[in-house]
C-alpha cells in the first residue's frame, strides 16, 4: 500500500493537504503580501515588505534554496536535478548549484543521479517550534482529551491566510504522527481556522476576505464571501465553530479559542471525526462540551506559567 | 515557571538536548565533512563533497541564510539584528539583509527592533518528515508499547554522528510534545546512537570511532574510544543497547535496532525512563521484551507495505 493510499483511510484530510500545502509554499515566494494578514503581524510586517519590494537588500539565494527544499515532499523524496529545476523554476545550472550546496551543509542526500533531503532539515522547523510554550503546556491536555472522547485533536495558530499545526494527537485508529505538526490548510475551510478569522480585528477581517482565494475543496465548501463572513460572525457569537465536510468529504471539526494570559486568542483547538461515525448533533452534544473543557485548562495553564 | 524548569522536571535531557543541537548546527557551516559519516551516504556524499570544497558551486548565501534561521531557538525566540548578527558571525549589515529576505518571504516576523520565526518555517521539516514512511508506520506501534509500559518511547535515524528524533510518544507523565521530533543527540551517548553505530560497516565505525568528538556528558559518559568500541560491539552481538546516565544524570535508555525490508538497519527505537524508578534489571527484563515485541511489529508493517 502507498503512503497516499493508508493517508486515504485517516480522517487526516490527505489530498487537502497536498492542494493546500504547496500552493502556499508558492506563495512565500510570488505574493509576499499574501501572508501580511497575520493578526499578530498585521500592521508590523505589512510597512516593512511594502517598502521592501524587490530590493537591493533581497537575498534571491536565499529565496531560491528554500524553494528546492520544499520542491521535496510526500510524493517527491527522491528527485532528480531536473525534477527540482522543473519543481523550482530555476536552470538546470543554479539548481546544480543549490543542490550541491545544501549537500555540503547536510541538508541534502546526493547518491550521484537522486537527492532526497536529509534529517537536518528538522534543525529549522524546531528552532520554530522549540521557542513556543502553548504545545508543550497543551499536550497533557491533549492527550488526556483524545484518550477520553477517542478522536483525534489538534492545535493551530494563523499563518497568513492559512493555519498551521503546531500540536497533534491521533487517536489510536488513526495512523498519523507529528508528520502533521506543520501542515497548513487555508483558514476559510476549517474550524480552527474560522475560530482565529473571528478573532481578528473588523480591519484584518475585511483584508482578509477581500484577498484570500475561497476554492471550493469539496462541494460544500463555503465560497461566497458574504456568506463566509456570516458563518466567521456565527462563530464569534457563539465561541466555537463547526464544519461539516468543507475541508474534506467525510471529515468534520468543531475548534473553540485558545486565549493566552492576556485574554487575546492565541491559538485553536479541534476536534475531528469521521462523518459515517460521529453526527453534527454528536459533534455539538458530545465533543464541543470537552474541548470546552480542555481548552479552559490549557488557558489556565498558560495564565499559571505566565506564558502565552 | 519557565520552559527550562518545566523540562527539568520530565526525563527529556533538555541540558543535553540544547548542548547537543547548537554545536551541531554550528558544524553545518564549519566543518562539512563531519556529518558525512552518515551510513546509508557514505561513499556516496563524501566524494562530492571533498571534490566541493568552497569552491564557485557553493552559495554563500544560502548558508548563512540557514544559519540565520538556527540562531533561534529554545532560549532565543526573540533577537535583535545585533543578536542574530552575533550568533551567526555575519556582519550587521549583511544580518539586516539576510532578515529582511526572510520577513519577506514569511519566515521571520519583526515589530521594528525584534525579530522571530513564523510557522512557516516548519514547511521546511515537514517536506522532509512527510516522505518518510517509517514514523507513520510506526505511530500506532509506539502509542501501544507506551501504553503498556508507561515510559516513553521514540525512534531516531542517524545523521552524521548524531542520532536524530523522526517520532516520539512521550508517557502521560512527560509533558514533552512533537517539539521533540528533529531533536539531536552525539549517537555515542545514547542507546539508539549505539544501536546504529552497532550496524555501520567496520569501514565506517572506525571512521566515526576516529572522527567523533567524544565528550563527557555526565560523570558516567563513556568518551574512551577502545572502551566505546568495545560497547558497541557488545550491542552488536547482544541486539540492543542499554545506557545508564551517560546522555543525563538520571535518564535511563535501552534501544534496538528496526530493520527495513531489505534487512539493513534503518533506525532504533527506544523506551527511556527515570533512573530512579527503574532499575537497570527491569530495563532488561521489564522494557526490553515490550520493545522488541514492538520493533518486531513495525518492521512486519515495514515489510507488508513495501517501505522501509
Amino acid at each position: 500500500m502507498t503512503i497516499s493510499a493508508r493517508r486515504a483511510n485517516t480522517t487526516e484530510p490527505a489530498a487537502s493537504r497536498r492542494r493546500a500545502a504547496r500552493p502556499s509554499s508558492r506563495a512565500a515566494e510570488d505574493a509576499p503580501a499574501s501572508h501580511a494578514l497575520d493578526p499578530d503581524a498585521a500592521g508590523q510586517d505589512r510597512p516593512a515588505q511594502a517598502a521592501l519590494g524587490r530590493n537591493s537588500d533581497f537575498v534571491q539565494s536565499l529565496d531560491r534554496g528554500l524553494a528546492v527544499i520544499r520542491a521535496f515532499g510526500p510524493d517527491q523524496e527522491r528527485l532528480s536535478l531536473s525534477e527540482v529545476a522543473r519543481a523550482t523554476g530555476l536552470t538546470r545550472a543554479a539548481t546544480r548549484r543549490f543542490l550541491l550546496t545544501l549537500v555540503q551543509l547536510g541538508y541534502v542526500r546526493s547518491d550521484g543521479r537522486e537527492f532526497s533531503l536529509r534529517p537536518r532539515v528538522l534543525e529549522l522547523g524546531y528552532a520554530y517550534l522549540s521557542g513556543l510554550a502553548l504545545p508543550e503546556i497543551a499536550a497533557p491536555h491533549l492527550e488526556e482529551l483524545v484518550a477520553k472522547v477517542r478522536e483525534s485533536s489538534s492545535i493551530s495558530v494563523l499563518d497568513g491566510d492559512h493555519i498551521v499545526y503546531v500540536a497533534r494527537v491521533p487517536t489510536k485508529r488513526i495512523m498519523t504522527v507529528a508528520i502533521s505538526v506543520g501542515t497548513r490548510f487555508p483558514a476559510y475551510a476549517t474550524s480552527m481556522g474560522r475560530v482565529l478569522l473571528a478573532a481578528m480585528s473588523p480591519e484584518n477581517l475585511e483584508l482578509y476576505l477581500a484577498t484570500a482565494n475561497l476554492d471550493a475543496l469539496t462541494g460544500r465548501t463555503v465560497t461566497d464571501r458574504e456568506a463566509l463572513r456570516a458563518v466567521i460572525g456565527d462563530v464569534a457569537r457563539q465561541g466555537y465553530a463547526l464544519v461539516d465536510q468543507e475541508l474534506e468529504e467525510g471529515l468534520r471539526a468543531i475548534a473553540v479559542p485558545i486565549h493566552g494570559k492576556g485574554g487575546a486568542v492565541t491559538a485553536a483547538i479541534n476536534l475531528s471525526a469521521h462523518a459515517s461515525r460521529v453526527t453534527m448533533m454528536a459533534m455539538r452534544t458530545d465533543l464541543l462540551p470537552a474541548l470546552q473543557e480542555t481548552a479552559g485548562r490549557i488557558e489556565a495553564d498558560l495564565r499559571s506559567q505566565g506564558a502565552g
